[in-house]
């Protein structure tokens, strides 16, 4: 060749290659992702289905029985054991990291050298009768040590002496009753049974009557269910046996000594006199053995039959004794002591691969009364499996998209302490990243189906979770749970779907939800609310909660134990591991829409009054339509998503985790600092009962006895006005950022 | 060719082409970046300064001519106008959207049938003396309307009449003087001169006293700088101007009847009576040609010679007039009424590009108690600069990372309504994403140097931006503003660095900064702290306030005015478009650490009381070491951070935007509920002031006039552990975040 042509072949050839080169360049740099795929788009859905199908019934029975053996009461040494234990095999199933987390909280135990006990003292005040120092031991147990005798926490300490004074439940309504029947409890000691309200409230409205002790005992008609047999040969409370309890009214507050701060060792503590909630009367909890001896010789009237429980006594009102035994009075003695005491929270994390600043919470209480077989090892059972489980996901190699905490509460029994000061701790962290919170108390209580309690953004997820899994009921084999569940719960005649309620409290999830304003559900096997009548579950705070009850009669196979730790864990699991957060705020705007519905219903009871102080409900029905648009138009944003940006996917996220945020009023309720939920809180009447937009609601319910009926409608308006707010408030959280 | 050949010839040729396609293909592929380059690593620094440089001292003249011209009191037509007349020009400027946002609050104006004035009454009850009904209007401004008179707005109405009692400033330390020195204001109208502290206080004190009036005169002592003429020759005050003004305590509750909530249509409002910081005596401002003819003729003590101000009388404290004037007594005629009045904000926005759910605010007042030449229009002008330089960036293609917010804020002379009102409309929202808050009151109170106030993560931005702005100052060209403000304000002995203060409260930034925790920070053109000791500047407040006294005396050149456009702007402008925030944790640190060994020094002039009730500062210094070591070690990690990863990006930056609101504690401060930043908030005596650790600081101000010194010192003990607990909560989140 040429040197020319040469020349011109070697240029051809560079130019060929080149253009080869810059081609092959161009599709290499476009078929490339702007963004990489995001670690949650890899198949989620495949280890949740490993993940769910992980956890074992046998492994939360061997986990039940493990720590069941020895009482652990709150501030005790074996509580300390257990929480190490857990501890160590967190770490061992695989946890990134899990800390013991102690904080020093006013706890209240008997005095061990002077017992409590209820007499009978005849006219020269010699002790005629006394009520049982303990419960009779189940078999099996008789060695154990350390069985606190049953007893309510935090009573006052005295021995009052006087008349009894049967007033039912001790609710607000009984008391009324009372006085239409013009029988005073003041300077009295009133006796009452235990069931449908929270006995802090039973205290507490004793107490304003004027009473100077309160004792609360066991009805058969309360605690035993039909044709069932007491403890051991069934799961009935037996004569002998007492409900243990706290008796505070702490509204949210944590302990009782440092109310809004976690109570570390340098925090400053009231004086037990300015503590918050402890009642000043001396309480005390009998068996329904006992308590025939006091109620059989009452006088007085006879009460209206829905006073009358199963007991074969005439539940005469009193005040005091009839015909021969009128000279006798009851005496409280009542030794219990305050006194602060280290407890301990274990806590666990998994650390979040694409967003460890975002944080899902599994929690549940460790501290017992005595075994804790239901109360709440059932409970921590659940938790601990799933731990497990997720361990073994972990093992697999996958990590969540977000963090995971899982917590072992201490002192819950003694108000929901444990839960509170590390929320009160971590206050500020939570409030900016924690995406919600899900309870773990006792994962069962009946043997029927499954009960849910959730906040209503989770609603969706509920029922798409739980039609993964399969029910738990013998020849059920093959229907899912949510189908097991619908066909036995169904939730009303205008929405088919499975029941689900409203959070009151109770439990830990309560500063978290309601203080704090983050996303919540609990879980758990319950009895059939529409044939068991019975309160809570028959042995509940009993001695006779123990493995065996769980073992023998409620959940033999542990598969309904199992069914629980799939929706516990499985929520935990989608929440933290889903791109988009499984939140549905459609949902929310919905129950919004009909607790307005229900309450403007309610104040309708009274329409001169709301003519005559011009209280409309206009501007909230106007807030929540407000929130709905909102809500519709951030769903439907929700399709146009470019999941492929971070930050755009982060932002969406963001409003998710912030709308129950948005429902929060720093300023509190009225009178409830601690309780700052505009939409649900715990009716002030019974803490169990979860009410939405409580503010009004408690007004309502109070009006009819107010003094001042102008001041009280003002009250309602001003509440009306603040509700409205806050659901404008919240809408605009759903809104396009700018 | 073969069949064959020709086949090994194309097999080698389509290897050949494939080859380098896979190769260039590779090669393009791995060249492409993972991440697209974030848009804030585009040359920001090159917009800032063509930001900086695009503001310009002729325009802000221009905006501030238009705006004052005429009077503009909040809840005014004019007013409205104006507000109009900004949203369209922001609208021309470019920002993407401007909205008006009105509120309906209380506001207070004087009885235009009935004039408001104080008299001197002989004995028959005949006025033989009335002050003054309006001041002189300026030349110029003859013809103008609606130029309202100088009142105290939300005085009481009323007619009290009595002997006088001069209190100096009308400070706490002024009457215990007064109680010193046995005299007594009960029942009597208490004369006090402007100055030191905020007027509000001042009323607040004569009420606690017992005074059933109070009168207020500016002092030339604390009005005239020397050698300066009265306006209009110079930039004094004249002998007939007046200082209008507020007189309410609201502690950060904006509209007084609708504390912690938006003053909407719907909002509940509390009677007038139960209205949040209203005085209930009367109050009236006067001038010092008016305050002679009421001090001449008193009788009383002399007082001490730091109570004279320098008007030819003897500055007797009274009660009552001297000698022939016994018998003579002061009325007050106050008939100012309060009103339920619509104000309006202007809100603007640019949307950010990467983050549009992070804000950046630029906020300031337009409202005006005349024409409102300083307070606030010379702020005012220098937002509208900043707008449309802003908006000169957006037409160059330019768009922030975050959103901006530009503000223009009504009703601040009320009680910083305007912005207050906003913020509790928005708070969720902006407790969620406002990163910062710049504010934007009255640009220049003196000619000498800048004064900035900030928090103190914003310290190091202040220092790096002002490094990049031009001096001024005359004979300072090619001098930074750092520079000539560094040589004029050196912080102290042992920090060589331009002072910068604590923010106190009496302008629009308390609620976002005290109440929200929003990092915030103010800049304006001050005097010289060493020299000039007159209050605030000569003829702040009164119809003097004119445009000419900015164009004449304080910024012929409008230069000073736009280097205060330039550290506001300049602010606004890196803390919305910084890849990282640029706030300095360190700093905030370092703070702590100076304000702990200050509040403990304060505490140790108490040496025997802190023994006996224990009370130790331990707890507080161990959380400012631990908050020291988490900031260290955050910036460290800072270092290392992945910035192509835009979610580790977003978690940094959440944490240094959340920092200043983990120093809120929802409970507030002990009875200042809106006041909720437990390093910040304005003193209890002079909200003007800003006092590090106000909690303990205001216990240990009151401590030595404590009725029950132990219950006072164990408030200080709550105190500190409050502050502890909030620090070591603050440093918490600033952990790795799991």
């Amino acid at each position: 060749m040429r040197k020319e042509s040469r020349f011109i072949w070697w240029i051809r050839w560079i130019v060929i290659v080149t253009a080869l080169l810059l081609l092959g360049f161009t599709l290499g740099w476009f078929a490339k992702p702007t963004h990489p795929k995001a670690a949650n788009e890899s198949p989620s859905s495949k280890y949740l289905k490993d993940f769910l199908e992980g956890m074992q019934p046998d492994q939360i029975r061997q986990h039940l029985r493990k720590f069941t053996r020895l009482p652990h009461l709150a501030g005790t040494e074996q509580n300390l054991r257990y929480a190490e234990q857990i501890r160590k095999e967190w770490l061992e199933f695989g946890l990134d990291a899990v800390e013991m987390v102690p904080y020093d909280v006013l706890l209240s135990y008997p005095n061990k050298s002077q017992p409590n006990y209820i007499s009978i003292v005849d006219r020269f005040g010699i002790e005629v009768f006394n009520t049982s120092l303990a419960e009779p031991v189940p078999e099996g147990y008789e060695d154990v040590a350390d069985i606190v005798p049953p007893y309510s926490a935090f009573s006052a300490k005295g021995q009052p002496e006087g008349d009894l004074v049967y007033v039912n439940y001790g609710r607000t309504e009984d008391f009324f009753q009372l006085e239409e029947m013009n029988i005073t409890v003041t300077g009295r000691i009133v006796i009452v049974r235990y069931g449908q309200i929270f006995r802090g409230n039973k205290v507490k409205n004793a107490m304003s009557a004027g009473a100077k002790g309160i004792i609360m005992f066991s009805d058969p008609a309360d605690y035993s269910a039909a044709g069932v047999q007491p403890y051991p040969d069934g799961w009935n409370l037996p004569g002998g046996g007492a409900q243990r309890g706290n008796v505070l009214r702490l509204d949210g507050a944590g302990d009782p000594l440092t109310p809004g701060y976690p109570a570390k060792e340098y925090t400053y503590r009231l004086s037990l006199e300015n503590a918050v909630g402890l009642p000043n009367i001396p309480v005390h909890p009998i068996g329904y053995h006992d308590a025939i001896h006091l109620l059989k010789n009452m006088g007085g009237q006879i009460p209206p039959n829905n006073w009358k429980g199963t007991l074969d006594v005439s539940y005469r009102i009193g005040p005091g004794f009839k015909d021969d035994f009128k000279s006798q009075k009851v005496r409280m003695n009542i030794h219990t002591n305050s006194q602060v005491t280290r407890i301990y929270n274990v806590i666990g994390r998994i650390r979040g691969a694409v967003e460890p600043d975002r944080y899902v919470i599994l929690g549940g209480h460790r501290d017992a009364w005595v075994f804790g077989g239901i109360d709440p090892m059932s409970g921590a059972a659940v938790v601990h499996e799933t731990v497990r489980g997720f361990g073994l996901l972990r093992s697999k190699g996958w990590r969540p998209r977000r963090t995971l905490i899982f917590a072992s509460w201490d002192a819950e029994e003694f108000g929901l302490q444990g839960s509170t000061e590390w929320a009160e701790d971590n206050a500020k962290v939570l409030q900016e990243r924690a995406v919600a919170y899900v309870n773990a108390d006792s994962a069962i209580e009946g043997m029927y189906t499954l009960r849910v309690d959730c906040t209503p953004s989770l609603h969706t997820l509920v029922y798409n979770l739980t039609k993964q899994i399969a029910s738990p009921e013998e020849g059920e084999e093959g229907i899912s749970l949510y189908d097991s569940w619908h066909k036995r719960d169904n939730w009303t005649a205008d929405r088919d779907a499975p029941r689900i309620s409203k959070l009151g409290s109770g439990s830990d999830f309560e500063a978290y939800f309601i203080r704090l304003g983050i996303a919540a559900a609990r879980a758990r096997y319950t009895k059939d609310r529409k044939t068991e009548w019975y309160s809570s579950y028959p042995v509940y705070h009993s001695v006779y909660e123990t493995f065996e009850v769980v073992d023998r009669f409620y959940d033999p196979t542990f598969k309904r134990l199992r069914a629980v730790a799939q929706v516990r864990g499985g929520l935990v699991f989608q929440l933290a591991d889903s791109q988009l957060l499984p939140l549905d705020v459609n949902q929310y705007a919905d129950s919004l829409g009909k607790y307005a519905q229900s309450i403007a219903r309610e104040a309708q009871k009274h329409p001169e009054e709301m003519e005559m102080y011009g209280v409309s409900f206009d501007s909230l029905f106007s807030a929540v339509r407000n929130f709905s648009v909102a809500a519709g138009d951030f769903h439907e944003r929700l399709q146009s998503l470019n999941r492929a940006d971070p930050l755009q996917v982060r932002a969406v996220n963001d409003q998710l985790m912030y709308l129950e945020r948005a429902f929060i009023d720093p300023l509190g309720l009225p009178g409830r600092p601690f309780y700052r939920h505009v939409i649900f809180a715990p009716s002030r009447h019974n803490k169990y009962v979860g009410q939405s937009f409580p503010g009004i609601n408690d007004e309502l319910f109070d009006i009819k006895n107010s003094a001042d009926p102008k001041k009280a409608w003002d009250e309602v308006k001003r509440q009306i006005s603040v509700a409205a707010f806050t659901v404008h408030a919240a809408a605009m959280t759903l809104t396009p950022p700018a």
